[in-house]
């Protein structure tokens, strides 16, 4: 059994700037451990059956996530880089092409870069007693709820298919906090980690049943890619013609060849500063600090600085990101208003 | 007439950190305007009867006085650099001696840097008028109260000497608020600025009746001093010797001959950033920001940036000071706590 992972690296999200600016996405920045985001997900799906990873980015990202990897003694066996973001539909079909390039018979494990995963050991056993259904079926893996979160995507699950594994009933969009409740009391629904495990053969096939736009534009885009080295510079005008949809819209959705193993791997999506303290080791009183922090009376803080001291007095519930592209404050309660700022910083240029 | 302003730079004050450092205390920095404070203290000293200034202060700060009143057009006539900070009495006896040195004819105006004085007409034509008397008397210049201030000295008046200038009844320590209430409805109390206009012979004459240890220090640290070009080193070892003490205490409380000019020249000590933020220019929300600032939700913050963008979300009496040596967050009700944060961020060093 041989498991190439499929590291998604397309990322440039605004709710987590100044850490996350377009220029270096919280994928290429560690949180909260020594390594960097991208470096995780290729240290966690690495030893055993899997092989070293290919690596998906942004034209722009290439140099980081080059130089990130091999610092992490985990080089890519292949980087492709996307001109422009075509959302993960494109990017499954882009796995599949180069995995099937590079070896047939292997599985691909495609895995966001930016998500938080602490049982590592559990993860890598799920997704090898999965590779089994993964010759027949698209397997997503969706993790068990520990609190109604309406921040996610729900699977439900359908009938058992084999030992963890099961078909799928349904997506679900994100919930509200009662439909969220709902899905928790009922215990037969999991959150959508966007995690996969396929077969290049498979997704191709399902891909062509699908989105064959997607697929087409994928496949013109990597023929024509140019290739310097290991790394492949999709061609423009091709991936431009890709619709951009996502891979549960226009696959998993549809197709008969879903399952979905259930897990618990410690899975978190870092979508905003409040996860980042919410996950973070703390100080007895209750604040998070990377980097040098000097808290003075101040309780359930989250201080982050990538290099200058940072004093905080008085206060509660407060975080503090400074970085060479600009400093946040705000309270914990009001990070997902953090997008307003990024957007506000990217206009003063 | 001929003014020879000398300006006091030795503050090294912890309550302005990050801003404030043992390296580049306040009156290197700018507060609100365009200019240094020591360059804001020698612009406002010059034209009409002010000559070229005499600066003190401390060895280490040599550079930047130097390059900062060069930067303003202001070059200062002389540099003293004391070895070590032995207060203000000493500090007028070196003022003294230098000015003597340069011309006999010459009054001293000795202020000190790191002040804010937004009527310099006023406080120029107060100095002016004032200049008779100062042959005979060291005179002080006493800041009409605009609110019962607990954080300055007060001088009593005494019977009135000449138009605007008066006898000293009494020099009265930092008052609690109920009597600093009472100073301000009598209308007889000004508040001590700590600046002096006199003949150096006067000063000489009174530390030698008054402060004779200093006066000698000072006079053995001056003559022994190294000097290079327009900047004296004084002795180490001689100005060592010199007792740590006001000139208040010294001779300003004991003496017959002082007097005070009561004046209105919008006059504040920055004693913390609350008075930063006090007498900053606002926004319509109440933010004074000092480099790029991204408010959003925010009223009545202080942000005072160096470089990077800073961007306060949802926050109400916040100050946010980033420099390159350090970031403070804080409600500004806690500035006169900051000297806790500067004292850890200099432990950790």
């Amino acid at each position: 059994m041989k498991i190439i992972p499929v590291i998604m690296s397309g990322g440039s999200g605004t709710r987590l700037w100044p850490l996350s600016t377009p220029a270096q996405p919280k994928q290429f920045h560690a949180l909260g451990t020594d390594h960097t985001m991208i470096q995780e997900a290729a240290l966690r799906l690495s030893g055993g059956a899997f092989q070293a990873a290919i690596v998906i980015c942004g034209t722009s990202h290439e140099f980081l996530a080059h130089t990130q990897l091999e610092a992490a003694g985990l080089p890519a066996q292949a980087i492709v880089l996307e001109p422009m973001a075509r959302n993960t539909a494109a990017v499954a079909a882009v796995a599949a092409i180069t995995g099937l390039s590079i070896d047939p018979d292997a599985l691909l494990l495609m895995a966001p870069a930016d998500h938080v995963i602490s049982k590592p050991d559990v993860f890598r056993a799920t997704v090898e007693a999965a590779a089994a259904m993964a010759r027949s079926r698209i397997v997503t893996f969706g993790i068990r709820p520990t609190a109604p979160e309406t921040g996610y995507g729900y699977i439900q699950r359908g009938e058992a298919l084999d030992e963890g594994v099961f078909g799928i009933s349904r997506f679900l969009e994100k919930p509200d906090l009662e439909t969220a409740k709902a899905y928790v009391a009922d215990g037969g629904y999991d959150w959508n980690a966007g995690i996969f495990l396929f077969s290049p053969q498979v997704m191709i096939e399902e891909l062509k049943a699908y989105a064959p736009d997607v697929l087409k534009a994928s496949e013109e885009a990597f023929a024509s890619a140019r290739v310097e080295g290991n790394t492949h510079h999709l061609n423009a005008a091709a991936f431009a013609r890709s619709p951009s949809i996502s891979i549960d819209y226009a696959v998993m959705e549809k197709t008969k060849r879903a399952a979905v193993a259930p897990c618990d791997i410690g899975w978190a999506d870092v979508g905003g500063f409040s996860e980042l303290w919410r996950l973070g080791a703390k100080d007895e009183a209750g604040n998070h600090i990377h980097g040098t922090g000097i808290p003075i009376d101040a309780n359930n803080c989250l201080i982050h600085s990538a290099s200058v001291p940072v004093s905080i007095i008085g206060l509660d519930e407060i975080m503090v990101i400074a970085t060479a592209s600009g400093i946040l404050v705000a309270p914990l309660s009001r990070s997902q208003d953090v997008k307003l700022a990024a957007e506000a910083a990217k206009n003063l240029k």
